[in-house]
Formats: structure tokens, sequence, C-alpha cells
């Protein structure tokens, strides 16, 4: 396969209704549309959630860094990008790049993710399940970005926001959306930032699953005015996930 | 105009990760598509937000009713069908048609909308200002379907849910989007319902507009098992909107 066959490309558009209050694409629904581009973009190629060996898979994300330069605003259309450049026994590293109205790249993006049985979630080694087919998807293209994640340990022993999942956090897995965590979480930043600065880089690492009526509490760390922690643990303790926000001031200000 | 042009058709696919725990379409992810296909069928025909004579307008749901006789799945594409049937003052009825990938209607919704400037936030005198555009844009054909909203009065004085409103609730013009108070209304509901039962019919009547920060209390009445009204009001006890949900048993229960 060339490389042109081995990387989706998906077009969007930021609609009224799909922007945020400063009428920029959200973070939280970039995410959904990368997760919406995995997804097809597996499928297209034979690697979709399916049943192998006569069990049910299910793709998980495990980390996911997003970096932005420029913000892609509301009417704009746009394009996602995506390949899988590393496999590497349960895990493949995706890629993605977003590409403005003009062609200019504006954003990238690095994930990281697993196949597991939807019965005892655990994870499958996917060269053996998906054998050539999974190899040959592969672009051996890493994203130019920085895709470490930084120690994102918080301190702070008080939680800001006490959670229940209900409903509308759920996915198909009966599981909280990935996605879901990123909204929640950014509902802690201060809202003065989306108003004077941009949100220039994202970093989560998903540790544990969360159900319906799970006690979800957030705490947040101000590592300095553009840059926060959050941290998302269940009742008992257990992380959930861990995500860092990073803003940077906008020429207008 | 012939009636063709007037009718706006949209398509749409369930992702894996739009869908809800039961893996169908959820009433509020359909909803951001009414709103959607709303903005682009407007926009498409000139009536779009925009600045008339100086001032700049935005379109604002009333209402909104909504149902469903067959549920859409995973994966499954669908066409979303949406025309203006009627103009009157300062309002306009705007229609649409849920069709499968089977081509069969499987849903059908009702929606009254103003225009409002978005300073004074009053509404307009739509004739006056699109004049002909708006009038050669109706397609006369009311929707075969219960259009009208029973009264929902809840008479329960305990709030079932105490929420402020955050980031990611706002929309373009800072107001909690119409959509996420459908969303968060359906998280009141038993959640076992959406396991053994399947969402009918949605009724909201919007009565003011909410904004950051605003605490949101939520009163839920169950009328019987499968009809459940909730209403949101602020603090001070004005109503925000009211929603009216009905459950019909499945055809596997």
């Amino acid at each position: 396969m060339n490389h042109d066959l081995k990387i989706g490309t998906y077009p969007f558009i930021v609609e009224d209704f799909h922007s945020d209050f400063t009428g920029k694409l959200s973070m939280h629904t970039l995410g959904n549309h990368l997760l919406n581009c995995s997804n097809l973009h597996s499928r297209e190629r034979g690697l979709g959630i399916g049943v192998y060996n006569g069990q049910t898979y299910t793709w998980v994300i495990s980390r996911l860094v997003v970096d932005f330069t420029e913000p892609i605003h509301k009417n704009e259309v746009f394009l996602l990008k995506t390949w899988i450049s590393k496999v590497y026994n349960s895990f493949i590293d995706r890629e993605y790049e977003v590409i403005n109205n003009q062609g200019r790249t504006t954003g990238r993006a690095h994930s990281v993710w697993a196949m597991i049985d939807t019965e005892q979630r655990e994870s499958i080694n996917l060269t053996e399940v998906h054998g050539d087919t999974l190899i040959n998807a592969v672009y051996d293209y890493p994203n130019p970005m920085n895709t470490k994640q930084g120690r994102t340990k918080v301190k702070n022993i008080v939680p800001c926001f006490d959670y229940t999942a209900m409903y509308s956090d759920l996915d198909i897995n009966g599981h909280v959306n990935s996605i879901k965590y990123i909204e929640h979480a950014m509902n802690m930043l201060p809202i003065e930032l989306f108003n004077t600065q941009e949100l220039q880089r994202l970093e989560i690492a998903y540790a544990a699953e969360s159900s319906y009526a799970d006690r979800l509490l957030f705490y947040r760390e101000e590592i300095d005015p553009l840059t926060f922690y959050i941290e998302i643990r269940k009742e008992i303790g257990e992380v959930v996930c861990r995500c860092k926000f990073a803003f940077k001031a906008t020429s207008n200000n």
C-alpha cells in the first residue's frame, strides 16, 4: 500500500452550534472528531471494532496529546488526517494532522491505543489477531511534535468538582466516553482564559475506566497562570485519568 | 422556487462514539444535528445568522417536538430533511423528517424559531427584515405529527439536580446551548428506561436564557412509568425550559 492510501483524510466544518462561546472549535469537539476519524480509518482498513476468533474486540485510547498552533473558527472547513505510525505488542501509535481551510497545518495530535476484548477487558497482541492487515497499514512517519507527556502529579487534596457519571457520559461499552473526561476537565479551567488566551496543548493519560453512577472527584493544580493539571479519581482513590492543559497568550493581548 | 429546492436534505452517520450506551442515536445527538441542519438550511437560502440593517441577528429556538417511530442504530446512515412551513410575525415553524437507511421515515420533528438581535435580545418582525427571501423559502407543508405540547407543570418542589452552568454548556452567544438542556434533562431519567424501552417523544419549550455560572435547578415529575416532565429553573425561580419525555415499550419486552 502506498503512503497516500495509509493516510485517512476527513473533512469537517465548525458548525455555529459546535463552537465554544469564543467562536472557536473547542478541544472536546475536536477530540470527538479525532475519535471518529480513528474509527473510520480503522474500519476502512479492516481493523475496526469487531469479532475476531469468536471474541468481540474494541479499541480503547490510552493516551492523547494535542498541539495547536492556530485555532479553527466557526464556519471554517478543515481536514483531519490520521495514520497508524507504529505497532508494538498490544499498542498502536496513531497520529493526526489538522489542516485549515488555507491548507496550513494548524494542529497535530498523537495517540496510543490498545485493542481489548469486551468481556475480560484485557488487551490482545495486535499482530497475532490482525497480522499483516495491521502491519501493512502502518505508515512509519511519527508526527513532528513533542509526544511526551509530562508527569502530571496533582498535590491538591481538596477536589474542585464532585461528579456522578450519568447517562450522557456513557459510550456504547457502558463506560464514560474518553472525550467526556476532557469536556468535564475543561469546565474546571478559569473561564477567563478562554476569552483572553488560546488553548495550545492538551495531554491526557487514561488509567482506568469508570461506569454509570461512579462518583468522580476532580483535583486541579495551577502550575502557572497558563498551565493546569486536572486529575480525575474515583471515590476510592483510583486514578481514572490525568490531564494537562496549557494556554498561550493570544496576539491581541 | 419549487418544493424540492425549499427542502434541505443532509446525510449523517451514527458514529460508534456518538451513540448512547444502548448503541442507538441519542436524542441530544439528534438535537445537535437538527440545529446544524436548521443553520445550514437557513444559510444556504440567505437567511442565516448575520447583519441586517446594521444589527447582528441570530436565530433562537423557542419550541421543539420530536417523534420517533423507530430508533437509528450505530453505524447507520440517515437523512435529515428540513423546511420552513410557516412565517408569522416574529416566528417561523420549521419541520424535520428523519429517514433511515432503508428510505423509511422513522422520525419527525417540529420547531418554532424567532430571530433576535444580539444586543437587546429582542425579536424582530421577520418579514420586515427578510421580506420575499423568507416568504419564497416557505414550503407550506406542516409535518403530519402532533405538534402540540402538553402542559408540563411540575408540582415537585424538591430539585433532583442542582447544576451550575459551565464552559462546555455555552454556545457562541455565551448562553447555555439549547441542546445541552436536553442532555442534562435526560440524565435525570431512570437509566433502566433506556435499556428496556425506547424514547418515543420529546417536547421542549424554552422560556428564558441562562448564562455562565447560573445555578440551574432541575425538577422532575413522573407522570407514569414511561412519561416524565423535567422543568429547569434558575435559583430565583424563573423557568428556563420545560421538557416532556415519553418512552414506549420495545418489542423485545
